[in-house]
C-alpha cells in the first residue's frame, strides 16, 4: 500500500494546481467550495473517460486491492449503491456499513473512533450522516481520504458535481446556457449547491418557485456579490420556451402551513407532455430523484428527459473522485 | 460493456430456439412458463457444468466486471445469499439492497424509477418483492435482464428450476419417475410451479395433503387438459414404498381454522427414520427449506436426504441463469 | 475446489503439530484453548507477514475464488468489518448476513439448517451469535471451517489473538513483561480470554478493578494451578510506573447496584495525560474498543496509545486465520 501524503489537519484540500498530480491525491471531498473551474474541468474529464471505459469494457482494474468503507448513518439506496458500483467497476472492493442504528457506532461510540477503526481496514471512506459538519469531522480525524455523501442540510458535493457534469455531457458546454431551477428552492440542498458551482460560469439563472419556497437570501446575495444576475418567478410557463436546462425538484406538501396555498400552486410545478411541447428541441430536463409526481411518467420517453442518464453520470463522477483521491486517475 | 439486444417491451423472453445463442442472452427470467423441455435441458446442462467448475476450481471469471443488483424488498437469507454466491463464484460483483424498508425505495418512489436507477449502475437485476407481477413490471421498465426471485404468491422460477435440476442430478432422469408432493399443496407456491414444469415430462404424480390443503382445482384441470393423470391421497404411508421423489413441504398450523383437524393430521406429514425404512433404496427426499419439524433431523444422515444438496443446486442453477442472460454461458 | 480434510465431529481442531501443514487447514477456530505457544507463534508469524503484505501491496490474491459467509446474529460493525476486510484483502469475497432478525434464520429455522445452507454456498463461515456454545454447534454441523466471532459471554478467540499479537508487534516479546488489566474484570470476556492465553507465557499480571468487579475466582484458581502469580489492586496509580502493557476496559455504570460506589471509583479508571506522564517511555496502552470515556482523547496522540494499531492488527490476525484454515497460508 502506498503511503498517503500528509493531509492538512483541517481536513480540507486546497484548490491547488490541478495539473500537478491533479491535486486530488490523498485529499478529502467535502464541499463544492473545493471546486474551482480548473478542478471541475479536471474531474469532468476523468468522469468522461470513466463513461467511455464503462461503455466499452464495463469495468477496469485501476483500484484493484483497494477497499472503500461505505458508511451510511442514514439510508440512501441511490447514493450508497452508486458509490458501491463506482468502486466495484474500478476493480476495488466495498465494506458496506448501512445499519448503523443497530451497530456499535450507535452504542455511544464517537464518530472519530468509528472513523479511525474503519480507516484501519480501508483505503478510502465515504460517509453520509444526518448532522452538518460530520463529514468534516470525519476527515479531520482520518488519515485516509474521506468523501462526503451528504451531511444533513449541509453539503452533498458529489450530487452537485454529477448535476453539472450532466449539463456538460448533454449540452457540451455550460457558458451561455439558460438554466431554470424549479420547485422547492428554499430547503433544496441540491439547488443551493448547484447554484454555488454555477457562479464560476456565465449562465443565465431563473429561480422558479412558490413565494414561500424562494431561494434563500444569502445565496441570492452571494450571486450579486459575484456579479451574477438572476430572475425569480412563480411560473414555469414563463421560462419553458427559452431554457436550456430545466432542473426540477419536489414541492413537498409538508412545507406549507396554508394548505389552500399548496393546492393553488402544486400544479404549476408539474412537468408534463403539454409543457414539454413548448420547450426547445435541444434542452434537457433534470431531477435529482426520487420524484413523486412532479414529472409525469409520459415525459420519460422524451429524449430531453435526462434524469436517468443523470443517475448514471453519478456513477462516473464517483468513479472519477475515487480514482483521483486514491492517486489512480 | 456490450450493448444488450433489444428486449420485447412485455418483458418476457419468448421460448425461442434454444440452440441459437441459447435464447437467454439479454432476456428476463420471470416465470416457469418460459421453460419448455429444450430450454430446461439447456439450462440444466449449463448448471451441471457450473457444478463441475465449482467442484474442481471453486470459481471462474466468466462474469468478471459484471455487477448484479440484488434487490430484496422482503428478507430471504437463503435466496439472496444463493444469488450472491452465484455471481461471486463467476467472478462478478454484487450490490446488495436488502433493507428497502429503510431506504428511498420505500419513501414513495415507484418501482419503475427504482429499477431504472439500479440498472444505471448494474448489468443484471434480481428482484424479490411481495406483490404478484412486480418482477414483470420491473422487467418491462428495465433494459437490463431481470430475474424474478419470488413475487409474493406469484412465481419463484429459480426455485422450481433448482427443484427439477435436483431430480435430474440425483436420479439421472425425469421421465418414468413416480413423484409425490406432500404437505400444504393449496398455498405452496413451490409445488404449484414444479407441477407446471413437470407437465412436459412423463411422470406419475401423487398429491399427498390434508383435505383442506389439496392442490388447487386450476392446477388439476391444467394437468387434465395436458393429458396427465394424477392421484390424490391423505396419507404418505400409501405412497412411500413406490415413490422415486418425495417432495415435502410444511403444513402450517395457521392454515387450519379447526385446530382439532390440525392435531389429527399433523403427524401424518412428518418424515422420520421409520417411514424412510419403508422407502426404496434409490429414491430422494426433497424440501425447499426452511423446515420446521416435517422432516426429523435423524433423516439428515440418510443418503436419500437430498435437501441440502438441493440448496447447493440452487447456486448452480443461478450461476447458469446469470451467465446465460449475460451472454457468457 | 479442494476437498476439505475430514473434520472431527466435535468440531474442535486438536492442538496438533503446528509444523505439519500448520495444523489449521480445514479446522475450526472456536476457542483460545486451541492455541498453545507453538500455534500462537505460527499464527503470529503469518499475521506479521500479512501486515508486511498489506503495507507493501495493499492486498493479495491468496484466497481468490473463495467465499466467506459472514453470519452475524447480533450487530458488530467492528468485528464484521474486520473479517470482511481480511477476506477482501486476500482476494476473496464475502456474503454478509447481518440482519438475521429480519431473515429466514429468525423464522424458527434451526442454526444447523442455516449453517448447512450457508456452507453450500461458501468456503468458510464466520459466526457471531448471542448464545454460548453456538459457534461449537455450528462447527459440529458444518463440513467447512467455522470461525467463532463471539458467542455471547463465551469466547471471542480472534479478539484475544489480536490482543496478544499487538503486544508482540509493539514490544517484540511477551515473556518478562508486566501486564496490568484494568476496569471490569468480572464480566469482561476480553480480559478472561487474554489471561488464559498468557498462562503459556512468563508475565507478571496485575488485576486492577473495583472490589465488585474483580477477576472471577475460577480464573484466579486456574492461574494458581498453572503456577502463575498475580497481584490484585483497586488503583491504577500503584502500577502505572512499572507496567509494560496497560490493558484498559470499560467500567459500566449498569454493573453497580450502589451508585455511590460507582461515583467513588469511576475516576480511578480513567487514563489521561496526567497518568501517562508517570508511565514508562516504552510501554503501551491497549483497549478492545469501543471506549466511552475511560481513555481521554488527549492520549490518542501519545505514541504509546496502541489501541488503533490494535484494531488494524485484528485485520492481520483474521487474514492469517482465514488463509490458514483454507490451506493457503
Amino acid at each position: 500500500m502506498q503511503r498517503q501524503p500528509q493531509k492538512s489537519k483541517i481536513g480540507r484540500s486546497q484548490p491547488a494546481d490541478a495539473a500537478r498530480e491533479n491535486g486530488f491525491y490523498g485529499q478529502d471531498i467535502l464541499s463544492v467550495d473545493q471546486f474551482n473551474r480548473a478542478r471541475l474541468e479536471y474531474i469532468f474529464d476523468v468522469a468522461h473517460e470513466m463513461r467511455v471505459l464503462v461503455e466499452r469494457f464495463g469495468s477496469a482494474d485501476l483500484l484493484q486491492g483497494k477497499i472503500l468503507a461505505n458508511l451510511f448513518y442514514e439510508p440512501s439506496t441511490r447514493t450508497s449503491s452508486s458509490f458501491m458500483a463506482a468502486m466495484l467497476r474500478l476493480g476495488g472492493q466495498v465494506i458496506p456499513i448501512n445499519n448503523v442504528q443497530y451497530s456499535s457506532v450507535s452504542k455511544g461510540e464517537s464518530l472519530p473512533d468509528t472513523i479511525r477503526t474503519l480507516e484501519s481496514y480501508s483505503d478510502v471512506i465515504v460517509i453520509r450522516h444526518p448532522e452538518v459538519g460530520s463529514a468534516a469531522t470525519a476527515a479531520y480525524y482520518a488519515e485516509k481520504p474521506v468523501i462526503n455523501a451528504g451531511d444533513g442540510v449541509g453539503e452533498h458535493p458529489t450530487q452537485s458535481l454529477l448535476d453539472l457534469f450532466t449539463v456538460v455531457e448533454e449540452l457540451g458546454r455550460v457558458d451561455g446556457l439558460k438554466v431554470a431551477m424549479v420547485g422547492d428552492l428554499k430547503y433544496g440542498r441540491t439547488v443551493h449547491s448547484l447554484t454555488k458551482l454555477l457562479l464560476d460560469f456565465d449562465v443565465e439563472l431563473t429561480f422558479v418557485s412558490p413565494e414561500i419556497l424562494r431561494m434563500p437570501g444569502e445565496i441570492l446575495e452571494k450571486m450579486q456579490r459575484s456579479g451574477r444576475s438572476y430572475v425569480e418567478t412563480e411560473s414555469i410557463q414563463e421560462v419553458i420556451e427559452s431554457v436550456d436546462v430545466l432542473y426540477v425538484t419536489r414541492v413537498q406538501k409538508e412545507r406549507f402551513t396554508d394548505l389552500a396555498e399548496y393546492d393553488r400552486v402544486k400544479d404549476f410545478y408539474v412537468v408534463d407532455e403539454e409543457l414539454m411541447r413548448r420547450a426547445k428541441e435541444e434542452m434537457i430536463v433534470m431531477h435529482p430523484l426520487p420524484r413523486v409526481g412532479e414529472i409525469s411518467y409520459a415525459v420519460d420517453d422524451d429524449p430531453r428527459a435526462a434524469y436517468f442518464r443523470q443517475m448514471r453520470n453519478g456513477m462516473y463522477i464517483r468513479m472519477a473522485l475515487l480514482a483521483s483521491v486514491l492517486g489512480k486517475a
